[in-house]
């Protein structure tokens, strides 16, 4: 396989994509591409001993937080986003991982690498760590306005992933909503569901989000702004319980010391939240690989990344996508001419 | 005050009730009408000497968890719901505090107490355990497809109660959305934003569910449908992180003897957590108070709950929505016109 890594797109950029670069170079079989400032990156690299089968590709321009990701998507060729994505785009390489800015990576992959055939609205997905191990959510935030076909796609592309990827067979596709029964839910639910239960095999109909954390579904469908405020009041929740658990066990010496022999299962259980482990999620619906990770990724993180970044590219995922979208849009043909 | 208490309400009905009322009968100067099937209400009250301003008032049904909401307001008309807020509609009780089943109170509320005139959509508030206190959240489940109007009539309705009830003056208004800066959101937050800006004195835009966690809002804005998401995956994220926590800690003979040492601390995390703590929530533009707590609810909580529907009543909470509702309303003709 041929991996390009975006070399500025963490946080703490370079530092963390090139000791991932090299790392993944020294354990995988593969070609791996770290796009950014040659000098700079040359210049790091140079007392490191890195692999042969690590490369080097130029690019001079940064997408920074700050940047209108729309806008610099456009104006702005010469990102390591851009250039990592043209690799892709021109078959020189198999996938593209990045730990930028989410946003910008979504805008460029569009400008760069535009939609898969019949696909209306490429989709963010996340990875839950769940009772049962993990299940993913689409879309976490690309699209905040959308309609009952956008959420069939999701469920399409959802279930492809899950399958191909992450070896659920046939995955259990649900939709996020407000309750459980049929009939519960919004507008757009109450709309799509019967869409699903006539072309997705295995719809089991809808969970709450505690069914989810049950890991009842392998594949959440919800719109991106439900999908967005479900991934961030999760997070937000567990770290707002994690603050008060600390902040009282300060409040005493028992308490104290119970949290340092307690210490190991903390750990553990920091490890199972960590979207680290995961790595990164495929934005799915472009033509072509794009797994954007955290950006506070570290160099672990950006080899989990680029280790769930190749078995994509390994199972055919993109090729995959494209037969599931046209087959499913073949037996909806009100939907494929809006396509 | 005349504070109605449901005695059928809670998962354990009527003894957590019955345990309360007492308890609150004892407490507060206040007389506490305790509505169900008199003879069971009678029977189990006979050796616990209730104060002499506990008062039985007979209701002969009781609203099932598995009853139809809509149909069942209007068809069981003699339910200790029912008969509770009747007594509240003929102003022979200045509030109902009930912990059964939530979509089976605000249909008998739709029905018994109609809305305050002007107001389109009753809503369901929550409060939330935040890193400053507590900020409530509207609407959590009543309407899961709202317009503009309504966001903008929740936020209304929020600032009093903050105001009036929990003595945040002026309160810090937000709306929920996928981001912090102006313009982000779906379409719905995207055209309240500008109704809250010119209508409500300290908006403050739109919080991500962080900013909720981190109590920079004290009134958080939001369809029902999103809040109901928002509130079940903090429930289920928290929960789901706490039995990770136990599980990771039962590994060890060590990691067992820190959480029985830092057993003070979780004991203190899960008051702060516990809804029990704040007893019950209004539901905001019926025609008569009426306070929902959880189902779990057990007599302390019942007491707690009872305590904050009255002080919503001592500071005449209705009469400040009507007003309230009416004022803003006659700045929108638009809205007015609609109402």
């Amino acid at each position: 396989m041929r991996i390009v890594l975006d070399a500025m797109g963490s946080d703490a950029h370079p530092d963390p994509e090139i000791r991932a670069a090299i790392e993944a170079g020294r354990i995988l079989n593969d070609e791996i591409f770290l796009v950014g400032p040659k000098d700079l990156l040359e210049t790091k690299l140079k007392d490191l001993s890195p692999p042969s089968n690590l490369h080097i590709v130029h690019a001079s321009q940064v997408l920074e937080m700050t940047d209108k990701p729309a806008e610099s998507a456009r104006s702005k060729t010469d990102t390591s986003m851009a250039v990592g994505m043209e690799l892709v785009r021109r078959g020189e390489a198999d996938v593209f991982v990045t730990a930028g800015n989410t946003g910008g990576a979504m805008a460029t992959a569009l400008f760069q690498l535009r939609r898969i055939r019949g696909v209306r609205r490429p989709a963010l997905t996340a990875q839950f760590p769940v009772r049962t191990g993990h299940c993913i959510v689409l879309d976490i935030g690309a699209n905040t306005d959308c309609k009952p076909e956008h959420l069939l796609q999701f469920a399409i592309m959802g279930c492809v992933y899950a399958e191909k990827v992450l070896h659920k067979s046939p995955p259990r596709v649900a939709l996020l909503s407000n309750g459980e029964e049929t009939g519960k839910g919004n507008q757009l639910i109450k709309e799509t569901s019967p869409l699903l239960k006539e072309l997705i095999p295995n719809f089991i109909g809808n969970v709450e989000p505690k069914e989810l954390f049950n890991g009842e579904a392998d594949v959440v469908v919800t719109d991106g702004f439900t999908g967005n405020i479900l991934l961030k009041s999760s997070e937000a929740a567990a770290k707002f319980l994690s603050e008060l658990l600390r902040a009282e066990m300060l409040k005493s010496t028992r308490t104290k010391l119970g949290a340092l022999l307690a210490k190991p299962a903390f750990v553990n259980v920091k490890k199972i939240m960590d979207p680290g482990e995961i790595g990164a999620a495929p934005l799915l619906g472009v033509n072509g690989l794009v797994f954007i990770g955290h950006g506070r990724s570290d160099a672990h993180a950006l080899v989990n990344a680029i280790r769930v970044a190749r078995q994509a590219a390994e199972a055919g995922l993109l090729q995959e996508l494209r037969t599931a979208i046209a087959e499913k849009l073949a037996a909806l043909p009100s939907v494929q001419s809006e396509g």
